[in-house]
C-alpha cells in the first residue's frame, strides 16, 4: 500500500498523541513513523507522522474527511498527502552554479523527492546545463527601473507551472517585499554565512575582515526581513588565518550544496514546521 | 507534579503508539515528550515516553499495575520510573583522572542526573580529588593472580551500595567475561578510539601510526567481547600530520570527557534502549 | 639543551626568512618547528620558530643581543624567550565555575604550560576548589559605584604578582576601557557565542529566540570594544528545537572549556600573534 | 612572474631551510609561502615552497640547474615545477555517479588545477554528462578472466595520454597489485568509509550493523593492499539508530566528494608528499 504524511500545528493539550494514533488504528493503519514535539514557550504542539493503510482502511478520501473531523475540536493546521507526492520546484540562478548543478545531479540521480519544472535567470551562464537535464530555462534579464516586470514574469511561470517551492539557489537578488509575504514558507534561500553572522551582500568578505575561525552557510524561507526569515538548516567548516576571501568562497561551496539540498529535502518530506519566527525540523 | 519516565521495547505491530498515549490520556496523564521507533530489519518498536500525571490520575503504584495489564498482550519489556529518581553510580579510575575530574564536576555542578556512591582504582593517585567531593575511595590494588579477588571486592562494594550503573572513567583494565556478563546493560566503558578502529591497547599510538587525519573517541556498554559492545555515543576531531602521539592523546582527552559524560547522561536519563548489538539513543 | 621559542612580526620582503634560519645555522641551532605567514592584505610577515641551541652556540644573552641587530634593519617586532618560561596567569571568575574548573585541572594534570598565580571573583562560590589547588582565591565584591575600585584592587594584584595573562573565565564583567586598553593582546575573554553573532548579554537566550541551528563559543583578546576584540579560537556544536535554553547552555559549557583552554595554551605557547583586529595562530 | 612550487624530502638536519630560503634569496626569488615538517620520528624533513621569481632572478632552466647542485649534499628528492602546471587526470567510474559529477562541476567551474583527459568505466551510464563536458569517454567492459586485459587497456590510454594522475571515483574494482605498485603515489581512490574501520567491500553496511553513530570517507592513495594506501584526507558526519543503510549512502556521498576532490586538489597543488606509509599534507 501506499505510505501518506501526516503533519500536525495546533495548541497542546493532553491526549493528542492519542487521538491520532488512536485514529490510526481504528481504521487499520500501520503508523511508520512519528515524531511530535510540544514548544514549552507557545504551547504548541507539531507532529510528523507517516502511516501505511491496509487493505482494511477506508479509502484516501475517506481518511481525508474523517480526520478533518477529528482535527476540529483540537483547532489543528493539518495535512494529509501521499508520500509519493513531489513538490513542483522552481530554480532561481545567477552566474554563480554551483548549488544548481548540486541540486540536479541529486534529483537526476534520483536523491530528491522533488519535481523541477524550470529553472529562470538573469543571466545565460547556465542555460546549457539546465538544457542537458531536459528542464525549461527562462532567462529574465534584470534592467534598472525592471525589477517588478521580472519579478512579475517568474512568478507568472510558477503559477502556470503549479510551482510549490522556489527555490533560490545563489540567486543573488531581494525578493520584493510583497513577493517574499506571498511565497511564505514556499521559499528558500541558501544565504552564505553562519546567520546571524554578516547578513546581507559579500559574506564572506564581512568574515574574512572579521578573523573568524569558521564559516557557515544557512538555508532558510525567505521574509520580508532580508536574511531573517526562519533558519532550516546550517552548516560549518574551519578556516584560519592562511584563507584568503577567494579561499573562503571555495569552502563555503561546499557548505552552501549540502545545506541547500538538506533544507529542500526536509521541505519536501514534509519534515518543516514553521513555528513562528523558528523552525521545527523533524529530521 | 512529579513527571515519569516510561520505557518500552517490544515486537512492532499496528496500534502500538495508540495504545500507550490512549492509556495516558485515560488516565488524564499529560505527554511531555515521547519518542518511538520501529526498527525495520528486527521488527523490534521501542519507545520513550515522559508523562506527568494530574490531579485526577491514580496513583504511581495504580499507573504501574494497570500498565502491567496493558503490556502483556503486546509482550512490551518496560519501566515506570520517577523521573528523579537518579541511578546510584560507582566510578571506576586508574591513574589517568581527566574522565573522572569532567564527572564529578559535572555531578557537582548539578549536571549529571545521577548519584555518585564512590569510586574505585587500582591505584591511589585520584584519593585526594575524591575526598574533597566527599565521595569514598576504595583502593583496591592489582596484583599478580589477584584480579578475581579484586574483582569481587569492587563487585560487593556495587552490591552493597545498591549500585545501578558502573562507569569505567578510563580504568585501563579488561573485566572477566563474567563480571562483563553480570554487568550488561549496567557498565559503561570509555574507549580512546573512534571504533571499530583501534581496538585494544594504546589506540593513539595505533592511529599515530596508520596516519588517520581525524581521531576519536567511544563510550559502549561492556560486553564480554573486547571493545565491542554496544556504542552508546562516538565523537571525533581533526589532526594532521604534526600532531604526534602525546598531542593526540591530548586532543583525545576532551573528546573522552565529552562522550562518556553524554553516555552516562543518556544512560541515566533512560534514552538509551538496547537493540541487539546496537543501541537506540533517544536524544 | 633547552629551546627557545622565537616570533616575528614585520614589513614582509624577499629574504626574511633566509636571515632568520641564516642566523640560526650560522649560530649552530636547530630549527625544530618554523611557521611564517605573509598577510598579502596589510603586506606583513608573520613567524614562530622553535629552535634548540648546541654546545658550539653562543649563550642565550648573545644570541639576544646579535638577534638584535638582524632585526633592525628589518624593522622587526621580535621576541626570543625560553620554550619552557610559562606565563603568569590570573583568572577571573563570576559564580559560573564550569571554564575555571576546566582551566586548573588541566593545569594540575600538567596539560596547561602556565603559571597560575592567582584566581579573584566578585562572588565566593569558587573559593573551595580553588583553594583545593593551593592558589590564592580573591574576593573582590562589587558594589554599585565600586566598579573602578574593584577593577583597581585586582590590576595591583596583577602587578604584584607579575602576572603576564588575565584570563576572563565566564567572570561576566565588562572592563573598563581604560583597563581593557591596558590589557590589551594580555588578556583573553570566552564568549559564549559564536561571534560575531548574539554579542552582549544572554547569548544563549539570542540564540535560542533566533532559532540558530548550530551554537558555539569564541574566545578572544580583550579591546574596549565589547565582544569585537581579535578572535582566537571559535568551536560549534549542532541544536535543534527541542534544545530549550537550558538545554543550550549545558552543550555551551563544554564548547567554552575546549576554547577557551585551547586560546590559553594557544597564547601561552607564544602561537598566536596579532594582526590588527585578527590573529594569526600558528597551531 | 609566474610562480614556481618546490617541495622537498630529504634526511633532516641543521640548516635546511636556512640553505633553500638563502637559495631563494641569493636568486631574488620572493617566497610567497612555505611549509616546513621534520617527522621526529624518522628524522626526515619535508618542505613545500611557493616562490615568484623577480626581473633579475635567473631563468627557471638555470634555477634547476643551480638548485640539483644545493640538493645533492642534502640527499634531496626534490621537484621545481611552474604553479600553473596543472596534472593530466585520468578518471575512473563505475554506475554510482555523484564523486565523477562533483569532480567534472569543479573541474569546469574553474575550482579544480587539473586537465581531465579521459574516464574510463566498465559501464555505460557516464557517457552522457561526460560527452557534455567534451571528455573522451572510455567504455572497457570486465568480462570473466578479462580484467588483466581491461587493465592493460585503460594503462595504455593512460600512458598515451600522459597522464600524471588516476582517480578512481567510485571504481569499485580493486587493482592488481603489479598495477598498484606501477601507479603508486599516482592513484587516489575514495572509500566510502573512515579508514581503517570498514575495509573492503559493503562499508555503509558494515558499519550499520556494527551500530556506529559516526560515519566517515576517506581518500587515500592506492597500494597494493586492499585499502591499506597512505591517508590524505578524511571527513565525518554524525547518523544515529533512524539511518537504515540507503540513508547511510546518502549522507555519505556528500562526504565522499567533499574528501576526494580535496585530496585531488591537495595533490594538484604538490601539498601531499609521502612519508612511509603516512602522509604530510601542507594545507
Amino acid at each position: 500500500m501506499d505510505k501518506y504524511i501526516l503533519t500536525i500545528t495546533c495548541p497542546d493539550t493532553t491526549g493528542l498523541v492519542a487521538a491520532v494514533s488512536g485514529f490510526l488504528r481504528d481504521y487499520a493503519c500501520f503508523m511508520d513513523e512519528s515524531f511530535q514535539y510540544g514548544d514549552p514557550e507557545t504551547r504548541t504542539f507539531f507532529m510528523r507522522a507517516v502511516f501505511t493503510p491496509s487493505a482494511t482502511s477506508p479509502g484516501a478520501a475517506e481518511i481525508q474527511q474523517r480526520f478533518g473531523a477529528l482535527a476540529t475540536p483540537f483547532k489543528m493546521t493539518w495535512e494529509i498527502v501521499p508520500a509519493a507526492r513531489r513538490p513542483r520546484v522552481l530554480i532561481a540562478v545567477s552566474k554563480i552554479g554551483h548549488c544548481l548543478h548540486d541540486l540536479l545531479h541529486r534529483w537526476q540521480a534520483g536523491q530528491m523527492p522533488i519535481d523541477v519544472v524550470g529553472v529562470f535567470s538573469n543571466h545565460e551562464d547556465m542555460r546549457s546545463i539546465v538544457e542537458w537535464h531536459d528542464i525549461p530555462y527562462h532567462y529574465l534579464p534584470l534592467s534598472p527601473g525592471g525589477k517588478d516586470a521580472q519579478e512579475a514574469a517568474w512568478l507568472k511561470i510558477a503559477d502556470e507551472a503549479r510551482v510549490d517551492l522556489v527555490v533560490l539557489a545563489r540567486y543573488m537578488q531581494v525578493l520584493s517585499p510583497a513577493t517574499a509575504r506571498k511565497l511564505a514558507g514556499h521559499c528558500i534561500n541558501i544565504h552564505h554565512s553562519f546567520l546571524p553572522s554578516f547578513m546581507g551582500a559579500k559574506p564572506y568578505q564581512q568574515a574574512f575582515a572579521r578573523g573568524v575561525k569558521i564559516i557557515g552557510a544557512t538555508a532558510h524561507y525567505v521574509t520580508d526581513g532580508l536574511d531573517e526569515g526562519p533558519i532550516i538548516e546550517q552548516a560549518v567548516e574551519r578556516v584560519d588565518h592562511t584563507h584568503s576571501v577567494a579561499d573562503m568562497i571555495a569552502v563555503g561551496r561546499d557548505l552552501e550544496n549540502v545545506v541547500l539540498s538538506r533544507a529542500v529535502r526536509y521541505h519536501a518530506e514534509r519534515r518543516v514546521l514553521p513555528n513562528g519566527q523558528k523552525t521545527v525540523v523533524f529530521r
